[in-house]
């Protein structure tokens, strides 16, 4: 019995370690505290940085009750979900799209724009019209570029973000309904923001326009962008790309760092990076047509970005900020508290919405001829 | 001894359990790991963010391998040891200085720098003089305001970032040489901040000055704007807060994300509050003098914000931005892929260290009268 207590008391020891061993009894080194004294040997040699698990409260001073909302909000429930056949991708994409578009009507309202849907070179377009097009305005015209993974948002889906634009920056909006995987990988979706480009600027002044979108439609403005410039196309007078999927590997520091942080994208290796792969198809993802960051981005025009300190895409759009500065390129970063990724578009009601909006609007204003 | 080995079987059982409870067997909801499953059930519902530990590698696309040196280099070895009395602060502030003060000779024959101690308005403070001053820049001055915490740094050891400021940007610099804690709180630093600029602007035009600093110097900068602005003295015609301590408690999201993340500063909660509240000495930690983010920004100068994605100081620094875009000011924003606090500062041959302040110099040019 005496052995056998003995015994048992070693599994339970084991067992008790096993749980506690990256703990420390006390504080050592000085330290404050047990964790700092443990993070303290973990990191005390040059390399990888180890990082702790970590609770994060949601931050409240000089951030809207909205945006605490979103940033509150659970992971977004699919995430991780990678579908494994095109008829997977089809059914959740269907899912998603049925659930956004059915968001558009009141939001049409709400905001007072009107759509018209249209081809323009070939392609499904939307002419967003607000009530009130501003002063400046009336000789202008942007053009969208939606977001969502190269995979979401098809038809009216897409357009939340283009009827924001309008009627906070008193803009006409020519939005994209540009081809998508599974059935259309690379280069569908980039030949048909080209086509429209190409068709508007046939009877608007390029310098009278701009070109905006987020996410994969950042990327998609700043890919159309190389693209003009080889094919010898005319350039728009300023663009927006906001939090563009500009490397779209998992290159970058904050793909690491707000892993796990960010609760719109969480991680680049759930469906996001599945879609990287779809749309790729096989070419380089260093292609600059796939992955914008490698271009060279001399000449390009004036270029305003948002992004969010939690933002999977802040260094996509750090990256991209620093590499059109070091080609001589006006631009101009914002980066929101708190935010994840694109969430400056995700509640129409919040400030920092109107705030982003404005002030892409305002950049725009003053880089535009009238 | 049947019911002892169910006992026993019981604690087993609840220890394993307590071991493994947040682990599952398999990937669960259709998530493609078990971290993403498991993760996915942690944030499942609003509230605070739940992040696993993570091991966060150097990052090195676009980073010079002297950034990726400081990326990758260990926790600043004494973040988390807490002086306990007024003599322990001296001890390691003594010995900080000592080391920082050893490099400056090598630095200023390096950058070709002449230094000149002198007094103005009483205090302590040092000429820095280029070989080269820029062709616009002869009427010009700048005045620099250390960082440190509000304790570290005092004397020589304070120039480093005025010599890469002074020979990098072609300008003739002054250095305020402020009292600090232990001996001197609040608001020793600010007089002594604001008597020198109250005397320099006695014999130079403050329409072609500018003043810069990182950190607390960043900090102490967008106060003195506070408090001439109060005192009705004349602005600088632009100012470059550096990654400022703009809120000198721990609010903001990046005191949470990039808690041990940062390698510079690692955490609020060890040397860094400490020294807050050395500083502050009872104040109120709000009080727009010690925290300036809760000032009135309107009417402030242009400003140049720097920072990077790790940098525990990132929130302070795009709520800053925000706070003066919103009052209305120009302010551009630069933050660098995988820098912690100030890192931009730290090396005097990484190639970013030089973008940094060719922007911040290029920034004042354009601002300051000739």
């Amino acid at each position: 019995m005496k052995s056998f207590h003995r015994w048992i008391g070693l599994v339970v020891t084991l067992l008790v370690s096993a749980c506690t061993a990256p703990m420390v009894g006390q504080p050592a080194n000085g330290m404050y505290s047990e964790l700092a004294a443990k993070q303290g040997v973990a990191n005390a040699q040059a390399g990888v940085r180890q990082v702790p698990a970590k609770t994060l409260p949601v931050p409240s001073v000089e951030v809207s009750s909205q945006v605490q909302g979103l940033i509150a909000g659970p992971y977004n429930p699919f995430f991780g979900s990678i579908p494994q056949t095109s008829g997977e991708w089809k059914t959740l994409i269907n899912q998603r799209a049925k659930a956004a578009a059915a968001a558009i009507p009141a939001m049409k309202a709400k905001f007072n724009v009107s759509i018209e849907q249209t081809r323009i070179g070939g392609v499904n377009a939307y002419i967003l019209t607000p009530a009130t097009i501003g002063p400046n305005n009336r000789n202008r015209l942007l053009m969208h570029i939606h977001g969502g993974g190269y995979v979401f948002s098809p038809g009216e889906a897409g357009l939340a973000e283009a009827i924001l634009m309008a009627s906070m920056g008193g803009y006409k909006v020519v939005s994209v309904d540009y081809r998508m995987p599974p059935d259309h990988p690379y280069p569908a979706a980039m030949d048909d923001a080209m086509a429209v480009w190409k068709e508007l600027i046939k009877t608007n002044d390029p310098r009278k326009m701009a070109v905006f979108g987020t996410s994969t439609g950042g990327a998609m403005v700043l890919a159309l962008i190389h693209r003009a410039k080889a094919e010898k196309v005319a350039l728009p007078a300023a663009i927006g790309p906001g939090t563009p999927w500009s490397d779209i590997a998992r290159i970058g520091d904050t793909y690491e760092t707000n892993e796990w942080v960010d609760n719109v994208l969480v991680t680049w290796d759930g469906w996001l990076g599945k879609a990287a792969l779809l749309y790729a198809n096989g070419r380089d993802l260093k292609d600059p047509q796939i992955s914008p960051i490698y271009g060279d981005m001399s000449g390009f025009p004036p270029t305003i970005l948002t992004s969010g300190t939690r933002d999977l895409f802040l260094s996509n759009t750090v990256r991209t900020h620093r590499k059109l500065r070091r080609a001589g390129v006006v631009s101009d970063l914002n980066v929101y508290e708190g935010m994840s990724h694109a969430q400056y578009i995700y509640s129409a009601d919040a400030p920092e919405t109107r705030e982003a909006f404005t002030d892409i609007a305002r950049f725009f204003d003053h880089f535009l001829g009238k």
